[in-house]
């Protein structure tokens, strides 16, 4: 186990603490202690992301889907900083990190030696340059933007229930609009309506016929990376109108909930998002109260510098990759 | 159960949802689906305070240690809303809910008319006045402060951890120093402590003889409102410093994990806190990476406004209460 002789005493750097890198510093298991691992990332931890959009309706708690890197392996070292520039000549890996001191925060930048690099970098949410998405949506990449939805969610229906609400304001606050029906869009719709029908039917019944969900898909289908029969099973279930029955009130007598279908809306791109609405396509405007954006991944900023940097082979093979780094069939960046 | 049948159909009206008013909502049971109680507060949840300290440290997670107001009585309706005045005459609340909608945020106000009012709003964190408090320390008081004091533990053992640092911002990263030896002071400093043994040795072995915990106390003891045995118990703790032995390193070599005493300063008041350190008595300047604030509790707006407002028997009772409502032997509110 763990890597053959001539790895021994090595400078291994492994950028980022997602799936690759996870599985990648678990696996070395007691082999790291041999060699010098160091792991460089602005997250200490990895995230279980296929839960993420679980935790931001309660359903799991962050800590149960996080771990983090120095439990994965107690003998690699981690740096919490951002790759910045990765200099493949000269073997070393350009760092930045945001040092705070009391109130005032300064950037530190440094330089990380290797003789075998592992770059597991992720993407980030891509908003395609959109207008008014950066500052009017939610997000649901990080444990911060599912806390950041949780506390969403509960303020609209709270901000719903005061005394001072119209039906309008109840209406509108209660809306919510999820851009984009890959698995993050797809899972968070259902997770929201799993929310409407288990915990607001309970603790706000009057106030969930106000409640609607509308997922809005560019393209012609939800799951588009899917399997067809998987794609129809997804938006059957999506579409699918949910009524439960509770006791409750004086005396406890059965009533009905009923949580509306997710409205979805398939080839209806986003244009705008402005302070109320989210426009679609030529004409539509949906009302929000709030706005999931789920929109696609892009690269990170030193995965498409490094493309660059490495030039006619990396470049060649992009058409294909997209923006990601391409690799051979051992997953060594070509170039 | 439940109250007499003088009482049924009454607008019942609870303010606040820490101890006392969860307790009342939770003994009210199904009779409170006979009456209208409504419970006003800006958190609509009860938090277990004592255990808010190892939360800070992540001993126990928030959510165990909270339970929603609906949860505990499903039959009380619950409003969003921070009281601002008690109309005595008129027996009407006075209400504020920050409402935002998108990017913009307004005050509505209303008002919430009662038969009956419980004030059970608890109090609010006491910085005295002293300049910089605000702005340079955290607190412990709510989950919102739990959350950030356990991230800027994590962001101090992180910075400390940069290739960049030295000796000296190694120490002053891990220099946390906590005001006030009351339960929350002396909590938070003995779960530190535990984390630092149990954690920080684990995870950070090369960082800890930098951390140091820096108790400061105005007064002249700990834990000043108990019992001197026990005063002498939490003292001795602080005072100890903990040894243990863990496997680590290359091949798993035993090495001592020292965690230094808890340096408690008694006789010492805080005068001001800078950028940098908490400046006590007349002379020392304390150095902080991290500074907690623990210096004790003031009454909150409504509370000092309805005593003003009650006028004489309420006033005259105030050199013993202090701030709070003064109550009778049935915990009526005197005037």
């Amino acid at each position: 186990s763990g890597p053959g002789p001539e790895l021994r005493g090595r400078r291994i750097v492994v950028l980022g603490t997602g799936w690759g890198s996870a599985s990648l510093v678990k696996a070395l298991g007691e082999a790291a202690a041999y060699d010098r691992v160091t792991v460089v990332s602005p997250r200490n931890y990895f995230l279980f992301t296929p839960m993420l959009a679980g935790a931001a309706v309660g359903t799991v708690e962050y800590r149960s889907i996080t771990e983090p890197v120095r439990k994965l392996n107690r003998h690699v070292d981690y740096l919490e900083a951002t790759a910045r520039r990765i200099d493949f000549g000269g073997r070393r890996v350009e760092c930045e990190s945001v040092v705070c001191e009391g109130t005032s925060c300064t950037i530190e930048a440094f330089e990380v030696p290797y003789d075998a690099l592992v770059v597991s970098v992720g993407a980030t949410t891509n908003t395609f340059g959109i207008s008014g998405v950066r500052e009017h949506c939610l997000f649901l990449k990080q444990v911060q933007d599912a806390e950041a939805l949780r506390r969403a969610v509960g303020n609209a229906l709270e901000r719903a229930n005061l005394p001072t609400a119209t039906d309008d304001e109840k209406r509108r606050a209660l809306s919510f609009v999820v851009v984009g029906a890959g698995p993050t869009g797809v899972e968070f719709c259902s997770e929201l309506k799993d929310f409407l029908e288990a915990e607001a039917s309970r603790y706000y019944p009057e106030l969930l016929p106000f409640a609607r969900v509308t997922l809005l898909e560019a393209t012609s289908a939800v799951l588009g990376a899917f399997d067809e029969s998987l794609r129809d099973v997804a938006l059957a279930e999506l579409r699918r109108e949910r009524v439960t029955v509770s006791r409750r009130g004086r005396g406890g007598e059965a009533a009905l909930s009923v949580v509306a279908p997710v409205d979805v809306r398939l080839g209806a791109p986003v244009r705008r998002v402005n302070e109320t609405h989210v426009l679609v396509g030529d004409r539509d405007a949906v009302p929000y109260g709030l706005c999931v954006w789920a929109g696609g991944n892009a690269p990170v900023a030193v995965v498409s510098e490094s493309i660059e940097a490495l030039g006619h082979p990396q470049l060649d093979a992009q058409p294909a990759c997209r923006g990601r780094l391409a690799v051979d069939a051992h997953l060594r960046v070509l170039g």
